[in-house]
């Protein structure tokens, strides 16, 4: 940040009165601009045969690998609401949102997950501008050397572990 | 946001190509302004007699009102890292960081809270900037009607009914 988005006046760096870490200041309009880390919010559509749904990326980063729908959290919407819009937006599909199941932190490129059980509505679903292929697999045909981030890897041994504990489960983990 | 922060120039606000929200945009160096909610991490700081930490606020807003220790996640802390940190800031107690027992998300203030466990070193602290009385105190003396917000009286509700059941567990809510 270089200038004050409010006035367009330049920026300075500095720890403000009151603050502990530095800022970006506006010495015209006295605004603090605050950066904070980001919201990434995810589901697991399960189709009723126990297939999950997942989706490989036509998108930068990790272009060709392998994904849930996960997507930035929003203004304006619920964890629950925002993974549905990015189930939507990256498979067509329509799902009916569960519980979180996972919380993870990954402060090095400030970003939070959280990862929902989902309940895939119908089996209707295919590619879109940001997943080159949408598909349903069973456990065993999850492509695990391909997929697109440690949080998805995670998640899904998260899943499966639970499933097959026959229990929901709940985990925080940082990365 | 009515100026670029990266050049200055004034900025537009439109749906950028392959995106389905208004954001505002750069048209002199292109620069697309993502505006998301904001992770607010907080803990319950309970001594080994079962009281716990709580701050009345001497900052608005609510100042005068009650809370644990609560604040914004900054850039590269993991949840358990911001949540320290607050209740050194709030409070001046030290704490051995617990899981994440709470996910809520308050879409209408753009904010997602996440609240974890913690157990109180040392029965040291006291007031600090943020707060103009910190004390440890027993579930029956938890002033409810007098909590500072909604996200930390349900809080406060959850942390004691898992103690009672005996068992530590896990709520996600909309708020």
């Amino acid at each position: 940040m270089k200038f004050c988005s409010a006035c367009g006046h330049p920026v300075t760096r500095r720890i403000p009165d009151g603050d502990t870490l530095p800022r970006a200041v506006c010495d015209a309009c006295n605004t603090i601009h605050y950066v904070n880390p980001k919201v990434i919010v995810g589901c697991v559509p399960e189709w009723e045969d126990g297939r999950v749904l997942m989706c490989r990326r036509d998108i930068e980063p990790r272009r060709g690998k392998w994904t849930f729908p996960a997507g930035f959290l929003e203004i304006g919407e619920t964890s629950g609401e925002g993974a549905a819009r990015e189930t939507r937006e990256e498979s067509m599909a329509e799902v009916e949102m569960g519980e979180v199941f996972c919380v993870f932190n990954v402060p090095r490129i400030h970003q939070v997950y959280l990862l929902h059980r989902a309940r895939l509505l119908r089996p209707d679903f295919g590619p879109t501008p940001e997943s080159s292929e949408v598909c349903l697999m069973r456990e065993d045909e999850i492509p695990w050397d391909e997929i697109a981030f440690p949080t998805v890897w995670h998640g899904l041994r998260y899943f499966f572990a639970d499933r097959a504990a026959g229990r929901p489960g709940f985990r925080s983990m940082d990365i």
